[in-house]
């Protein structure tokens, strides 16, 4: 009998599904984040924003730290959200076991949403660089089945 | 009976096989585009790529308007784009009714094109806002109902 | 009778889990390259970073070629290996030849590795450029196979 790994009823892929997708509208916070920045500074890239300047004297400016810093953190977002979902989901189809899983999960989007915080507050080192260790070990550690369980 | 919802027999799946590739072609496009206004205009960032230049004194160049612009637009496809067909793909396994799957595809395309055209043209703002705007909306909807569905 | 196509029991998937996982594990190597080569140059992009500086009069650096090379190959990865994956996934669903789908996924995945050496090393061009078009055209490749199949 084949099993059926990517269904909702393999609480595996379920809660694959709930962290996943948790992680990914995260990361899109950061883009509502960007605009919410740009607007209240008046910081815009392209020539054709600025008439949604309130300042209406505003010209471009493409170094302004508080945007800068949330595009930084919405692109490391991108290096390791973006491999979590797409290893993850490979993984799922590996079996692992059901609580191992789900720490695997749980560990990630909790480094992730550590890492925005002590991004966004500038907290002292090394706190980033610790809550995104933990998530790239996470993901690495999800690779390491995948590729010990299908090598050719 | 368990349901097999990633099979191209699954309509709901093969509408999304087929928008979220398109996307993601259009998407790759940005990098043809990329490659062809830096050979057109000789702006290349490293300098090993100068050997390419059809001026033999040009120098390593990382402002060009032209060529940022592109870079700006295909960065903000992978800021939208690449959450779309992960939280696209996942969504297919909450078995959505097979129309208002549809139109969550077909919208999110359509914006998808109407944002490179309003940018690589610097059409009037809000233009380029809406566009994107009604992109990042449709990928929150599908989001949602996953996020209901699977909520642990 | 369904064909489950997402089992490691089809070897088109799990070649395709093989050399997807692979590549992504190496675009999450230049993560590491990426802290490696700011540590060992202290260059930090934010102020808070500048407490694990060796040289504890370093400031924020935002322009280091040496940095900046890692990050433009890791955009470039991004670039590339994310539509490979997602597009591959799909391909996967379209039941291709075996063998031709493994040679898209070896190739993708040798093309990519080329690349990543011809940056680091800034090795003459167009060595890079033809590193970078021939995954390029593999994600194409498949990408069209699916337009084919699933067009509405």
């Amino acid at each position: 009998m084949s099993i059926l790994y990517y269904t909702l009823n393999n609480s595996v892929f379920s809660n694959f599904a709930f962290y996943s997708t948790a992680s990914v509208v995260k990361m899109m916070g950061l883009s509502a984040l960007t605009t919410l920045k740009r607007m209240s500074k008046d910081v815009f890239a392209n020539p054709e924003d600025l008439s949604l300047a309130k300042n209406k004297s505003a010209v471009v400016v493409l170094n302004d730290p508080d945007v800068e810093r949330v595009r930084r953190n919405h692109l490391n977002d991108i290096e390791n959200i973006v491999p979590f979902v797409l290893v993850g989901l490979i993984y799922v189809g590996t079996n692992p076991d059901r609580d191992t899983a789900l720490w695997h999960f749980r560990i990630f989007f909790i480094s992730r949403v550590l890492h925005t915080l002590t991004y966004q507050f500038a907290l002292p080192q090394p706190s980033r660089f610790i809550a995104c260790l933990a998530g790239y070990l996470t993901t690495l550690s999800m690779a390491t089945r995948v590729l010990l369980t299908v090598r050719p």
